[in-house]
């Protein structure tokens, strides 16, 4: 840690902030410039606690060098994390792993048809949202329990495991009994009640990032998660808000590389919601495997114009086995059993 | 709602949607261009949740006029709502309140030290965070329930209504127990089954926006409150996530009279997060005012310097009264009485 | 500065950064920590450029103490500028400055009535633009040379200095032989060789904020005018770029008491082009000027409706003739004499 | 178009609005709704500047359904554009082309030695910046005339065409002379005067988008150019600025398949700007190729660790080669002859 402290800063507040450093059992050693003193902070093991220094007079900023999180980490923790689903294996040089499915579960049918149709395309793991986040409480809110139901059996019925999306507390134990995987959604990346339970668990989850969380956040709300004892976690990039209209998000696919370099867990992506329009999801899966994806979560529908959540961005059952033939040749490039 | 078709749409596509219109008891009205057809969608009222049309070929974009929420729009409900805490009118042509006090609770002295000088200085409401929402999960994380029993105690030794943060759905019934008014952080804003059962009580909330929140997710967000029932509801604008670093958050202060033009519900605003620096707090604060906020929340500590949570943008207890004088005035020059 | 090297940077990669800020005429000063070394760098007198730092390996980032500034920097002249437009003072303590007139000027008549209006009401100086940034070419761009002496003439009429944009560097002359003021414009915020122009000049200048510039970046750009000689500057925030599309642009009242902070040089605000919308100019344009800004500068139009540019955003004579004498008795307040 | 009222517009406004589009020769066809009415605007043939339009009172918004751009729209021109560069073709279904150099010019020996490398190593064409756009004025601002003609030189021994930045008008007819692609950069992108007379040569011309220009506005910038007359143009996406700092810019990778859905132009990546940093380049070419890019532009520099401009992202001769390696594969995948 830095300590900046303003240009016209007196003696008597450049020796408070040392006197506040000790206090906190670190050494404080001060760097006299010639516009300015600094105080480096030494001696702390990962992230300081800084409130009782930042309120001091005479400082101007702060400057971390550690970060907010430590068990997601790679510094201490080299090894890449692989989760295990019902034998399959998430993360690591293993081969990129599709999740696939409806946005929404919205009858038996659909999701069966959708299942089917994900399955035989090469889709190892079914997805489906039983409780859905809405914008406004006037449209479709999610099946909910009935909604879970369906997708168990349809997991069953082709012999896949399930995600789905949970939403509260007390949820967890309902969702656990018939979801392999836990999601927790961008915009409860930061409901950090729900990520301390989530993290009392031993499931299966998968993290999204927030609209505009930082990777720093973003890392930081996956450490509330592994602080609880759960490591079954991997994360999702979903695009985050940005200016452009163009797109429903913008897809920030430099985090691939840069959470493998600052963290041990898997990290997949979510083309459908980052793009928000069927036309690009392809094209960018295509872009998020060769960045380096752990795995994609597409939206399947299997019949988009009919979708009662999302279907502008769910492919029809056609266009994803389409895809999911270009993936299989794009294996071959990047060195993976097909 | 406008649905404007790609500039090669077909004949059969543009018909596609005229029966998905129609299959929504709406009317579809073409209008062709030289360019492209657009399809005027009429017979609605308020929101139509395009989502079984939104996933046919051949549309380029849709454009809503209606908006997702109505019992917060002004257009239904002319008249502003004034929320009532313990006698204190918020909202409407009322004279502004002032909430203040600490960022956090930490213990019965602080917290009793700070009451005792915002009701000097001439706040009216007592705030303090029992639970905490922070980035990671090795910092403070707030004092809980006996947290709770310190705030009470000290609004009723001082006679001030008291508001507090509430984060998880099983602690509303504590929380409502001790807390005139609940407050709904900006991280929990699209946490939409904590906004279901905020709106199922019958106690007045204040609701934040959230960090990338736009103003119509902000509203809405609230709208979820109203639909359950819950109309004691006031809104609060603590800045919004850009791309200036130099303030923790960008203080968006055009959404207080473009709130107050849509909605009838109180807007304030908390200077103390928007900014994020102490010294910017009372020159934004005043301005807040002169934009037409109905109040403000402001972090007040006896000693910021030790403060376990925000130190840096707490004002002290001689700026707080210092700051009340210079608002004493303003309100003269806005026509309230002192 | 402080170096912040990777967990796993190993003593030779330390060795080489060190040699590589000694090549600087600096001293290297290694802090040891637990998880990571830092290197101090001591001795430089402002900004120092770390290109040929940047690049070595086992570098995790660069942390900057000393800005990219120093002439427009409060730190090295206290004493607040004020720029002087003959006999008019913008600046300092004085009272604040009101500029206004038409977004584009359009024919005589227009800026005749316009001019008219705005002295009366009480404007100090007049507004047009004869030279047009617009996103496309198919639109209005500008009267030209034509406007310039329009705008010269209606200033001479009424007895008002007048601002206009300058769009190149060949327009200079031409541009400071009709105007008294110099507007760079947000889209020339970096457009360093206009800028160099311009510093080389002795003719006062006004500098908006670029829609996604940072303080420190504006900062940065204001000291290229500096630097060539011209320190007849005043700063003006006109609304920065984030999500929020309900108004044009998001107005960033803070950067107001902040360039006060950081800077000796006056800063004005545009609330026509930061708001985008007639009815939220006025409440705007007090809020600034309680947030401390020297000057607002205003759009006026004799008839909006038939405005060829920003028409929505422009007020009425009535209208501005209104606030005008609302700004008139927040003068008292703020303490000013009327 | 379509214009929608106000809730409680009255007659006497809607029919303002009325004679107003009349006025521009177009058909107004009023949609009443139950909750506003909504004015569809006929037969316009393209962008309508709604400018006499915007100011009318009783509007609440303007929806757009034409574009502020013709010429560059795929809508009139279907077949996508090849930029031809002494035999080397940019665009279309050619094969992509790689642009790599030094970010900035510093010595002849420093240009040959990244000219033979990139040569040896594949590259089609030489960068490299005699003109430096620099966030503040006392850093490295380029070698300028003598710059262009290391670069020509160079150019010439290795036998590649070569590209570099104009920043103002006055360079153009140098810059021509001695550069074979003319580079208008990001903080240009909205210089609109660069643009028309860049429009104005027939030379190649790479446009870089702004740092917070969307999408619409890159390509409304683009038709300033072919609006002159000049149809050699190729876009370039270089990182948008949004919330995140872990990198210097957020690469948005889905601008690819949406330009080239939305425009005939060849478009571009620099995934050297986009990231900031070394260690991203490699990966990030590799996805922005496979999303469909018509070609990367690279920085190269023989000895980052002492460049004197943004050493951090480029990539040594070493590191450039072995990428060169991993594209020649991906070609093969993709399609392309190696």
């Amino acid at each position: 840690m830095l300590i900046v402290m303003e240009h016209n800063a007196d003696p008597e507040q450049i020796e408070k902030v040392k006197k506040a450093v000790s206090a906190l059992g670190l050494r404080a050693e001060p760097i006299p410039g010639s516009e300015r003193t600094a105080i480096g902070v030494l001696g702390n093991r990962g992230w300081v606690d800084d409130a009782t220094i930042r309120g001091l007079p005479g400082i101007r900023e702060i400057l971390h060098v550690s970060k907010p999180y430590k068990l997601v980490s790679r510094d201490f923790h080299p090894r890449t994390t692989v989760v295990r689903v019902k034998g399959i294996a998430i993360g690591g040089g293993e081969r990129p792993v599709i999740l696939a499915g409806p946005c929404a579960i919205e009858s038996e049918g659909q999701v069966l048809a959708a299942a089917h149709a994900v399955k035989k395309a090469g889709a190892q793991i079914l997805r489906g949202g039983a409780f859905k986040p809405r914008t406004g409480p006037h449209t479709f809110q999610g099946m909910g329990l009935e909604g879970l139901k369906i997708l168990r059996r349809a997991g069953d019925e082709v012999g896949m495991p399930v995600i789905t999306e949970v939403m509260r507390i007390e949820q967890l134990d309902q969702v656990c009994q018939y979801a392999d995987i836990l999601q927790v959604g961008a915009r409860n990346m930061q409901n950090f009640d729900l990520l301390k339970e989530v993290g009392k668990l031993r499931h299966p989850v998968m993290l999204k990032r927030g609209m505009c969380a930082s990777i720093e956040e973003f890392l930081a709300a996956a450490e509330y998660i592994l602080a609880e004892g759960n490591s079954d976690l991997m994360l999702c990039e979903r695009g985050i808000r940005t200016f452009e209209q163009a797109t429903r998000n913008t897809l920030d696919l430099s985090v691939v590389p840069i959470i493998q370099e600052l963290s041990h867990l898997p990290i997949l992506v979510d083309p459908s919601h980052a793009t928000g329009r069927r036309a690009l999801v392809p094209v960018m899966s295509k872009a998020a495997l060769v960045a380096g994806a752990h795995g994609l979560i597409i939206e399947v529908h299997p019949a988009p114009e009919s979708a009662l959540c999302d279907g502008a961005q769910s492919l029809t059952p056609e266009g994803f086995s389409s895809l999911m033939g270009e993936i299989s040749q794009l294996y071959e490039y990047l060195g993976f059993p097909g």
